[in-house]
């Protein structure tokens, strides 16, 4: 059967701030300019995640996308919207919520419930001119 | 010379259902749930062509996208724009007009009029939220 | 206090075509062309809803936008979402269901259920290219 | 001379909470929701400023757009972008940070460096599915 | 019957610049900056051609938006795509292309096609951040 | 470390024609049909510039997207924006400026400023419907 790859986008907002705690404020803002802000700031990001895989004879789909759009609620809208990243969301707690660490995490939580056959990847818009992906390489 | 990919973005709009003649009605809306109505829904279909291969050192394109437009036009949106998927395109008589499904048959139907020397990548968009791409694999 | 509008866009996906009954499948065809197609064709309808009023000084909402969400979601999206809008929406038995008087009937089913000091204006994209808006006039 | 409107899209990111310091949590929580979680959430807000007077002959401008960048950059986005609009910005010390009441601030901040004969008009995105428009009303 | 807008979304790209014969090279830099370069810059310009009457009982429409489509390909994207504004159109000899000035114009060209009891609205984007309307006033 | 893609956005505004000193006028619209105008058309450039590299563990970052955006903006817009391709970029004194030629000069002029250790790719829109992608091969 021939390997599609189908796309689902979501959306949450958060606020974060790029820190480390084991740096002085002042080398903070060096190295993260405004986005070490103190109070912290906030991001539509807007996900899109993609699965690739062989097309089921069946029922004609590579994966329901709407039990993906409930996986992505569940699993990210639920954890991460409305939320403060850095102090709410656990895998933050030692971990710079930087867009790429964010993908990785995303990738991470749902590549469990995903089948192993089909491949993941993650794209996190964080503003509409900045974004990442990440595929678990 | 360098190997580029050109893109060219379309659109057609149609009707369409999803559901398998051999499964009871129960069986379908279990599956495919709103989807199946038998009275039909429809999407305005965004479509991206893309090909990949060498500029042309004596035109500077890899392929004349206002050819690629045409192809597109004749190919695709003739066939299927203002169409009911299900009911007037052959392809789809014993095959579900799935997303994943259309863009198999949009590059097969392609594939016969591109040089073999191109890659060909299709991505349709279902919805804004919904959307699957295909190269041929 | 000042007057301000608030927009939520929605979405529905449905099917439609235009044809009048007293009319002759030709003549249905001369003035609307394609989109008379007797197997219907489809959309992806982006809908924006704005109210326009006086901020309330107590929650500094004009109207709340996850309420409104949820009215467009109970009287509009529920009853023509994944609809043919000919045969299974009862506003379109003997009204012909153009972008125009989709949006007219959209505004009309809002109204009831809208305080009468908020004025409504329905923005409906039948097409990227395509849209019309209505402000009860 | 024709009267004519221009329009300029800026961007900024912030962090904010609705909330009401003299009501409980639970009555925040119960009017807000989650938009008043106590960690605060955050938005990528996409600003339009539109300017509305006749045309100069001189020029062949309304009011020249680089000039109008630069003001919404000096007096917007240096004020609210990679902010807390709770704890940074003093307009919103005793005024909660709804869209409504940014864009009434927004109007407001830039009313008084634009020429009286020009009308303004703020419309501003807190996603891109829920926004406001305010023009001074 | 119900009065209602209609739009119809279209695209040209062209060639400008910002000058004035009568006006010193220096003048003109120090007035139209960048946009004054003597070998031209280029925009793809969008445009939204807005039309507001009253939905005939007839059709549903309000106006055709095929004729409006066409009549856009025939009167503007006839004379403006892929043109230089400033050397091949004959309305800027003497007047400087600004978005202004060319929403005017495009208006203007648009009149006298369109049934006098239809309100006509010009939107056009120089680039998605800058943008100007006309009414007609 | 995850290896991840980062991306950003940008901007600009150009002139060019397709056009070869060594055809005659009629091979070159023959080829090229309106983009050969002798006067010249123009386009908003929409670019991405795409880096793919392993995660910082110290900061978190691939590649710092406001390094990113700064060196776009000294290599690319300084050289590109607001002028004519043909006449003042001078890589393309004897290259055709082509969607695919302009993507492979911007891939070589940031390549010599990017860590060995990235991998570059180039979108380029010139318009919202034609767009290329190079990634050095």
């Amino acid at each position: 059967m021939p390997r599609v790859t189908v796309h689902r986008k979501a959306h949450f907002n958060a606020a974060h701030r790029l820190y480390r705690k084991d740096w002085s404020d002042d080398k903070n803002f060096e190295v993260f300019n405004k986005c070490s802000n103190q109070y912290f700031h906030g991001h539509n990001y807007e996900l899109i995640v993609s699965l690739t895989g062989e097309i089921s004879p069946e029922t004609g789909y590579v994966y329901d996308l709407g039990v993906l759009r409930n996986l992505i609620k569940d699993e990210i809208e639920e954890a991460f919207d409305h939320k403060n990243l850095n102090i709410e969301v656990p895998e933050f707690k030692d971990l710079i919520p930087t867009a790429e660490n964010i993908s990785v995490v995303i990738y991470n939580k749902l590549r469990v419930h995903i089948p192993e056959d089909l491949d993941i990847k993650i794209t996190l818009y964080e503003t509409p001119r900045n974004f990442v992906s990440y595929s678990g390489e």
